[in-house]
């Protein structure tokens, strides 16, 4: 079977197009027909090798939505045709502790789409069955990609940290990931707060959900929300005041990272005196996955995207490159 | 009212006798005829000046027990002659969002026994009678000072965190507060293992409760634990090896401090990819204090104590000072 797709030749290099032999499709193994795959930052760092595991040719893409085109003879519950979509991972081993709790994000020989595999920026992508979830009623099959990586791993923490509607979070970073924390938050009922370094974004942020905002180019609109969040979600990947922001939260507040900032370092004291804490968390699970889909539909919860045609693949990285796009690109297929 | 102590007249001074005049007994002020009183690591803190928030004459102590001697005409629930203990703190407000949910220890207006205020190191002690607590049965009054502050120390993260008798728990350091970590997890029904930098105490920590020993002075045992404890609790106040103990957590694990190291820094890509937390906390509120008592007593969970006269109260700081009690010093009042 031969799969037709864009890929990168070397570190940093422009995709062009790329055939290759895709096998036999495995027992467990869905193939979908590619609609759609949004880009995420992790597309660009594989592409950029920045992690040092990047195989080329590299085909990236990890927030596919398509429809079922085959599966394996263990597949079930399942049907040609359906629309169903692929994020970060692609399988799990079904067996391990973390997988049988429903931690499949977990899984240590968890397999990511892009890695080892080819992903989306194809007409056609394989997964095992248990990572390719069926689009429930009320999500937008048009905007739906970037759910299942970007949203999931914003939505992820809400789950984890067993947020309350009473509760109030604060959002840093308000881009791909954040305008959605943003929408789910706010369909979840809490008092939000946006933190961006770009005070032109504070319109749309409050059109995403935010109930208040902060501009952080100054520290004192961090100042004055001392002791008052009961989680900040860090969408950005880069280093920050992190004191400041664990001052910003009240006792028993967490400070939850999702952005891969290299490292973090904090003073102790005030996480003793007020019980905080700071976690992290990848994309989610398959588990996740759904509850959010189901979220996301009854709530018509979508990301804000701009679309490209995949054969425009260098245009689209190049905006995001350029830290640009408002707020998540979706590529449609146009390669048959 | 003249209360007799033993007070510290200077930074690292030696203690000496010293009368006050308590004045009038608060409305809801208990005034307790202290019988013993433990040493904590925080009394020889507080003594040295070390967090630069001490008042001279010093008189330390807050791991008091003794018989209520009177009560203010606002205090329920209490007896005169009722055997009761006192801990870190001795006055919240009773009415913030923390008090009100029960995390009295994180009241912001919340009054430590020893600062602004006379200790424990005395014939008498007063505090606020939310903090006062009966000793309920099966609690051995010669030696429950020490649960006052340490013991709930070490516990608080065991409630806080939901730890349950199926996870693996890591204890970092066996002294005053490890070994009653020990014996309290022990009694949870965990499967624990204990950390030292002294291979000598391996049959002692076996003796209170560790399944396993880990000697830290060379690396390979930490790193055979990879990816296998639920929680590891940090009771060393010195900065260790982060990442090589998050390392060590299992997916969704957690590094929980109660040692006040100035900082931590971790990386945050192993805390990403594994769902892991830092979390830290001090002493616990008066609720889990409750709990803490009523599980000693029917567990007949204890710490293990050095007992020294009141009056040998410089000898007894000698020896916490270099470090040698083992586990926990009480002092016996003969004050009178």
């Amino acid at each position: 079977m031969s799969t037709h797709a864009f890929a990168a030749r070397e570190a940093g290099g422009k995709f062009d197009e790329f055939d290759f032999d895709s096998g036999d499709l495995g027992r467990d193994e869905v193939e979908i027909d590619v609609r759609n795959c949004g880009i995420c930052h992790s597309d660009l760092s594989m592409l950029n090798n920045e992690w040092g595991m990047t195989a080329y040719p590299f085909v990236g893409g990890h927030e596919v939505v398509g429809t079922v085109a085959a599966f394996g003879e263990d597949v079930a519950g399942l049907t040609v045709g359906q629309t169903v979509g692929l994020g970060w991972w692609s399988k799990s081993c079904m067996s391990c502790s973390e997988c049988m709790a429903g931690d499949h994000n977990l899984c240590t020989t968890a397999e990511a789409t892009i890695l080892g595999r080819h992903g989306g920026f194809a007409d056609k992508v394989r997964a095992s069955a248990e990572w390719v979830l069926p689009l429930p009623e009320g999500v937008n099959d048009a905007t739906a990609g970037p759910l299942f990586c970007g949203g999931v791993t914003v939505f992820n923490p809400i789950i984890q940290n067993n947020i309350q509607p009473t509760d109030r979070v604060g959002v840093v970073g308000i881009g791909g990931l954040g305008h959605m924390a943003l929408r789910f938050l706010k369909a979840w009922g809490c008092h939000v707060t946006a933190f961006s370094t770009s005070p032109a974004k504070e319109e749309e942020a409050r059109g995403f959900g935010a109930y208040d905002f902060v501009s952080t180019n100054d520290g004192k609109g961090l100042q004055k929300l001392t002791g008052s969040l009961d989680m900040i979600l860090v969408t950005v990947n880069v280093e920050l005041d992190w004191d400041a922001y664990i001052a910003a939260l009240k006792p028993k507040g967490v400070l939850h990272i999702v952005g891969a900032a290299p490292k973090i370092t904090a003073s102790v004291f005030p996480l003793i005196l007020g019980q905080k804490s700071i976690s992290a968390s990848p994309s989610g699970s398959a588990a996740t996955l759904r509850e959010m889909l189901e979220f996301c539909g009854r709530h018509r919860i979508e990301p804000q995207v701009e679309t490209f045609p995949m054969s425009g693949i260098n245009e689209a990285f190049e905006k995001l490159h350029r830290g640009k796009p408002r707020y998540r690109i979706v590529l449609e297929n146009d390669l048959k």
